[in-house]
C-alpha cells in the first residue's frame, strides 16, 4: 500500500554525472539491484550516517573511503549501491567484501578503491554475494547514462520492500544561471533514520565548497529525513549522500545560500516524505506539528512519541478519532514539569484537547470527519516556548505487520 | 489471543476483607463493570500511580484521599473500580464525578468520602456514566464476600481487552503464623507501565507499618509492573494498591522483612507476566534479560529497545529468526560509547551474535527451532559491566492491529 500518487519526475541531466544499473540476481533475478553514479572530479562530496552502533560494514567503509580521499586532496568518484543485501552483522567479513567490491569497480575505470563508496541494503546479517555482485558492475558500468531514464532505473535499482522509486528534482537560478538539485531515495521500513534516510543520493550541479557542502547536507537532512519514522527502527544502514558536480554556479554569497539551502531543502523534505507515503503497509501520511515547546529538542520528543504510540497509529489505520490515545501518548512524553491545562491538540480544524481535557466545541463526526482523509495534521501547542518542530509518520496496519512477518520468508 | 493457560488460582479468604462486584452496565450490559474491595480499620494502605501527565482524574482523586487519609490518621477503607470508561481526558467534570462516586459509596456504609479511594479503566474521554455507576454501587456492596469466588469476579470486573481473569496468590509462614498475600490484575494494551500495571490490587494479611509498606511495593514494583511492555503506550490511569489488613503477624525482623519482600516479588511478578500472557494479540512470551551493563537503567534501556522494536516484534510474531532485527535494535539503543564487538546476544540457548556479527556456531535451523517456541528467552550481554535487569513483552500480531483498530467501534 502507498499513500497518494507520486510519479517519478523528469530529472535534468547533470553534466560530469552518469548512472548505470544492472541485474546482478543478488537476491532475486530479473530486478535492478545493482547501481552505480559516477561523479566528475571536479565534484565535492558529503555525506552523513547511521548512528546506530551496529553500523553495516559499507558504512563503515564508506566512511573510511571519504576520510582518505580528503587526506589527499582527492573527491570520492563513484557511489556502489546494492539492494537485496545489507551487509550488516557480517563482523570482519563483511567488511573485506565491501572493499573488494570497491576494488572491482576502481580497477575496471581506473581510480583509486577509496575513490569508490560503498553502500548496501536489503536482508541484516548474510554475507554480501560476492560473486554476482562483483559479476554485475561491468554491465552497471556499461549502462552509465546521463538521462532521466537512468536517474529512473536507479531510483528503482535501490528499492527494498518500496512499492515505487521515489525521485524528486528542483531548479533554481543562480547568478543568471540554472542549477539543477537531483536527489533519489530509498526506504520503506525500518525508518526511524538518526542522521539520514535509509539510503539518499543527491547531486546539484552547482560548484559548493567542502565545509559549506557538509554544513548544507546536515542541515536539511535535519529538517527532513531526520523528521520522518515509520516504525521507530534506526537502520544500521542509513545514509544520505550529497555531492556537488563543480560544473555549475558557485554557492558563496550570503543570499545565494539561503536560496540554494531552501532548494536544497524542498528536495529533501520532498525525498522524504516520499518514504512515509510509501511507509510499509501505509494507508495514511500524517503530519505531527509540535509549537510552544521549549525546545527544539522537547518538540521533537513529543512529537515522536506520538508518532511511535502503537495505539495513535492503529487509530489512524482505523480512521478512528481516538483522540484520546493522542492525549495519552503526549502525557507520557518525556517533558518534565508538563501542565496539562496549557496545552492545544487540533486535529485538521478541528479542536481537540484544551483544559485538559476534551474541548468543549468537539464533536465525533467533526473528529471523524477529518480521520477519513488520507493526509491528516495533528498540531500539537504545548503552551510553554516558542520552539517547533515537525515530523511525519504513516500508521500500523494489517500490511505492515504481513509485510514485517513474511519479510524474509 | 493468549500465551499459554493461566488458571485463576484459589485465594485463601483473608480476615476483614471483602469484595463485592456488580454489572453496572457502564459500557456494556450484562458483564461484571463495577468493584469494592473494603478493607479493615487496622490496615495500611500504599498506592503507586502513573507518571502520565495527562493522568485520569480518579489517579488525581486517589492520590488526594490517600494524602487526607495520612493526615488524619485513618487508612482508606474501599477500593472502588469500574471497567468500560477511564474517566480520562475528562477535565475538571471527570474529578468531580470521581468525587462524588466516592461520596455515594462513602454514604451508603458510613464512611468519610476521602476513606475511598477510585479507580476507572477503558476508553479515555467520555464522560463517567454516573447514573449507572452509582446505581451499581448498592448492589456491589451487598454482594461483598471474603470467598475466592469473589476473588475472581473482582478479577473479572476489571478487565477490559483482557481476555481473561488474573489472579496470584502465595502463603508463607512468618513467626508459625501463615501470612497470605492475594492479587488481581488487569491490563492488555496500553502497555508499558511506568510506575505499575494499568490495575493492580494486592492484600495481604500481614501487619506492615505505612512506611516499610511504601518501600516494599516500590521495590516489588520496580522489578515486575515496571518491567513489562506490550505497545510501549503508557495509560493515564495505571495504579497498583497494596494493602497489609493488619489482622496478622508483624513484618519487621529484617529476615522476616526479606522473606516478606520475596513472596510479595512473587505475587506481582506472577501479575506482571499474567499481563504480558495476555497481551493484545499475544502469540509468543518473551524474556528480556540484559546482563553486563554499566547500571540498571542502561540495561532497562537496551531491554526496552529491543522490547519495542516493531521489527522485533513482528518477527517473533512470524517465528522468524531474523537476529539482524534484533542487532539492529541493540545498536539503536540509547547507550554511549557502544563497543559492538563486547556485545553477546543469545537466543534461547543458541548463541546469535559476538564479535561485531553473527556467531560462526549459528545456524539457521538452530534458530528457527528456539523462534518456533511459544515463551522465548533474548539474553543481551553487553560486556560492559556488571548490572543486568529482564523485561518482559509480547509480540506484534495481525489481531494486535485488529483489536486495537476496532477497540471503539
Amino acid at each position: 500500500m502507498a499513500v497518494g500518487q507520486v510519479p517519478f519526475p523528469d530529472m535534468p541531466m547533470l553534466d560530469g554525472v552518469r548512472l548505470g544499473t544492472a541485474m546482478a540476481g543478488i537476491k532475486k533475478p530479473s530486478r535492478r539491484d545493482l547501481v552505480v553514479i559516477e561523479l566528475p572530479e571536479s565534484a565535492t562530496v558529503s555525506g552523513v550516517f547511521t548512528r546506530n552502533a551496529f553500523c553495516a560494514a559499507p558504512v563503515s567503509v564508506a566512511k573510511a573511503h571519504m576520510a582518505a580521499c580528503r587526506a589527499e586532496g582527492r573527491s570520492p568518484r563513484y557511489w556502489l549501491i546494492n539492494t537485496g543485501n545489507a551487509n550488516a552483522g557480517t563482523g570482519e567479513a563483511g567488511l573485506v567484501d565491501a572493499r573488494e567490491s570497491c576494488r572491482v569497480l576502481a580497477e575496471a575505470v581506473g581510480v583509486e578503491a577509496s575513490s569508490v563508496l560503498p553502500f548496501s541494503t536489503g536482508v541484516i546479517g548474510e554475507p554480501l554475494p560476492m560473486a554476482r555482485l562483483s559479476a554485475g558492475i561491468s554491465p552497471a558500468l556499461d549502462a552509465r547514462e546521463a538521462t532521466s531514464q537512468a536517474w529512473q532505473q536507479a531510483g528503482e535499482g535501490i528499492l527494498t520492500t518500496d512499492t515505487r522509486a521515489k525521485g524528486a528534482s528542483v531548479t533554481l537560478e543562480i547568478g543568471g544561471e540554472q542549477v539543477v538539485i537531483n536527489g533519489i531515495t530509498k526506504g520503506s521500513g525500518m525508518i526511524k533514520p538518526n542522521m539520514a534516510t535509509m539510503l539518499g543520493f543527491v547531486v546539484t550541479s552547482a560548484t559548493v565548497e567542502q565545509a559549506l557542502l557538509d554544513q548544507l547536507l546536515r542541515e536539511t537532512v535535519d529538517a527532513s529525513f531526520n523528521c520522518i519514522t515509520v516504525d521507530s527502527d534506526t537502520s544500521t544502514n542509513d545514509a544520505c549522500m550529497l555531492a556537488a558536480t563543480g560544473r555549475g554556479p558557485r554557492i558563496e554569497s550570503e543570499a545565494d545560500i539561503a536560496r540554494f539551502r531552501d532548494a536544497l531543502q524542498d528536495v529533501m523534505t520532498a525525498l522524504a516524505q516520499m518514504i512515509i507515503r510509501d511507509g510499509e503497509g501505509a494507508t495514511k501520511f500524517v503530519t505531527l506539528a509540535v509549537s510552544g515547546a521549549q525546545s527544539r529538542a522537547e518538540a521533537l520528543d513529543v512529537a515522536f512519541t506520538v508518532a511511535h504510540s502503537p495505539l495513535v497509529k492503529t487509530a489512524l489505520y482505523a480512521s478512528d478519532a481516538n483522540w484520546g490515545r493522542i492525549l495519552a501518548a503526549v502525557g507520557r512524553a518525556p517533558v518534565t514539569d508538563f501542565d496539562v491545562n496549557r496545552i492545544v491538540i487540533d486535529l485538521g480544524d478541528v479542536r481537540l484537547v484544551e483544559h485538559g481535557g476534551r474541548a468543549a466545541s468537539y464533536t465525533e463526526a467533526a473528529g471523524s470527519s477529518v480521520m477519513a482523509k488520507e493526509e491528516i495534521t495533528i498540531a500539537i501547542n504545548l503552551g510553554r516556548g516558542e520552539a517547533e518542530a515537525t515530523v511525519w509518520t504513516s500508521d500500523l496496519s494489517h500490511d505492515y505487520v504481513s509485510i514485517n512477518a513474511d519479510y524474509r520468508s
